[in-house]
């Protein structure tokens, strides 16, 4: 019996016990640690883990992976607390939102005996809690994996076989970009969100104007129901990267601003179409680019997973992870050339 | 025999179609008119006309009520167009985005023979024409009734009449608040979410980008998949409320970004946590303020709405449109009070 634990029994933790429980490996067990006991005693109800220890030393101890899906913030000490409990070999993953900081962290605090592989579910919905996890959360979306330089080939594979196993597509990337691309995609439409409904709401006309609001301003301001926790840790600790989007978009709407001021219609026409045709082919279409990794490539069923993680068999010979490196260089000599960001 | 005619038949003039039909008004029929002979073959085939005419004077002669719901910047030469044969007391209403404009154009371009009464329902999709029409789709949604300064109380009563009709809630309001709130909750998050889509499908990063994009970007960028004409139309007819509320925007961004920069965790948290908090009582309890019109007090159903059309009888004395003016310049006084937007 090989243990997983979870530490953070949230939305993403608990999703993520759910769909390893669906995926009924064998020989594992799935310990939820929560500093927060209800929400421990909620993922035990809900079948989220296995079971919960109350001591975050005694969850970890013994365990083959780890998988730290807590506030942003609190993944420091966590890792802290944790260090000297670890057994050798073991893989250390975590769920944050933002990677360059916690891959620091986990170099600094984590002992050279295990492995860390940053991971990122590009996954969410806008209530929290263990109370709105779903095991078809992670189904189809990419999720980001990010291995610390000293991680071992074989870590590697475990988080990725995670994953696999609960539905999501592995994106190799690494910190920097990483973070540099959320920010784009994730972090700058939460900013703008937020923003957004905080202007409207504060409006003396509020009464006027919630009573004429419809779905498009639900939908723009959906993001600002995110958990304000996950918000302000997201700024704190990815503050470049969405300072850097904020001050591109605030360029893009005095863009708008002066086709509008100037009555520059032919442009400000073409703009609009532009984007409603090109948004329509990406939603049509889906992303420009192939799948970074084809999935017969990598260990997908759970018995294969069960096996890299008990270390009994390696079932068959798993694709050598130079080849994703190689084609995250190509990415980065392609864009080199096509100039940065 | 009573005609109600309705001019374009795009996604709100096929829609309209629908939920009158689905009405079973007796005694009414119901003329569409579109340019596009393709666009009204498609909503007689979908019976959201009981007919079409190949000429726009044919399509109005004799009609009771007229409701033009073209693109904005195309209601002006329809106005032209349809002036001279309209019948003596035929009421005119719109669908329109922008309000000043049109009730501008009504009082130069109509004879004094017609009553005009603005109308705007806060209904629409993403996808535009008439194949996407739906009965269903002014439930439960605010409609804006703005009755021109000479259009008589029949006239009032028959427009809001065809708002209940099709399910949606009148909302009475001038036409310069109107545009100045709608600027707020509809325009602006337009503009907003057609420059999120631009700027990021514009970075050389897109196909990662796109790559990494999930359910957060895609609702936070719907809006710009609204069809380009009526963007464009909306941006040049309201051009003043958009650019007042863009400003805010920035100014509120700008807000954001220093919080950002200087590192101001508690202030940051609490600007989100607030955003969170409001925006869930407001999805949870709708919006503060009373419906400004109940239900009961106004016609209701198709018999009413036909009687009132056809001129036979008053099923029963509606209630003065008085105290619904009284109410608008209650709201004007209180928010006076408070210091204007």
């Amino acid at each position: 019996m090989e243990r997983i634990t979870i530490i953070g029994l949230g939305l993403i933790g608990g999703s993520l016990g759910l769909a390893l429980k669906e995926a009924k490996l064998t020989d594992i067990e799935i310990v939820g640690y929560d500093k927060d006991t209800l929400a421990a005693g909620e993922a035990r109800r809900l079948r989220a883990v296995d079971k919960s220890e109350r001591s975050l030393q005694k969850a970890v101890r013994g365990a083959r992976l780890v998988i730290i899906a807590t506030p942003i913030m609190a993944t420091r000490g966590v890792m802290e607390e944790i260090a000297g409990e670890l057994r050798e070999n073991c893989v250390v993953t975590d769920t944050a939102s933002t990677k360059a900081i916690v891959m620091e962290w986990a170099s600094q605090l984590l002992p050279a005996t295990v492995s860390f592989v940053g991971g990122h579910p590009m996954a969410g919905k806008e209530t929290s809690g263990v109370q709105n996890a779903e095991a078809k959360l992670f189904a189809g979306k990419p999720y980001c994996v990010i291995p610390a330089p000293e991680a071992s080939e074989g870590a590697m594979r475990v988080v990725t076989g995670i994953v696999q196993l609960v539905g999501a597509r592995p994106f190799f990337i690494d910190a920097d970009e990483h973070d540099r691309y959320v920010a784009a995609v994730s972090h700058l439409p939460l900013v703008l969100s937020s923003a957004l409904f905080t202007l409207a709401r504060g409006s003396p006309a509020w009464p006027e104007l919630s009573s004429l609001a419809g779905s498009g301003f639900l939908g723009a301001t959906r993001l600002a129901s995110t958990d304000a926790e996950l918000s302000h840790d997201i700024c704190l600790t990815n503050r470049e990267g969405v300072l850097h989007w904020l001050d591109r978009m605030v360029e893009e709407l005095g863009r708008y601003r002066e086709l509008l001021q100037e009555g520059q219609e032919e442009e400000l026409f073409k703009t609009f179409a532009r984007a409603h045709l090109d948004r329509d082919a990406y939603v049509t279409a889906g992303p420009p680019v192939r799948e970074p990794v084809a999935a017969e490539e990598l260990p997908t069923s759970g018995e294969q997973l069960a096996a890299l993680l008990v270390g009994q068999r390696l079932v068959r010979r798993v694709k050598d992870i130079g080849k994703l490196l190689e084609e995250k260089q190509e990415r980065g000599r392609r864009r080199g050339a096509e100039g940065r960001d």
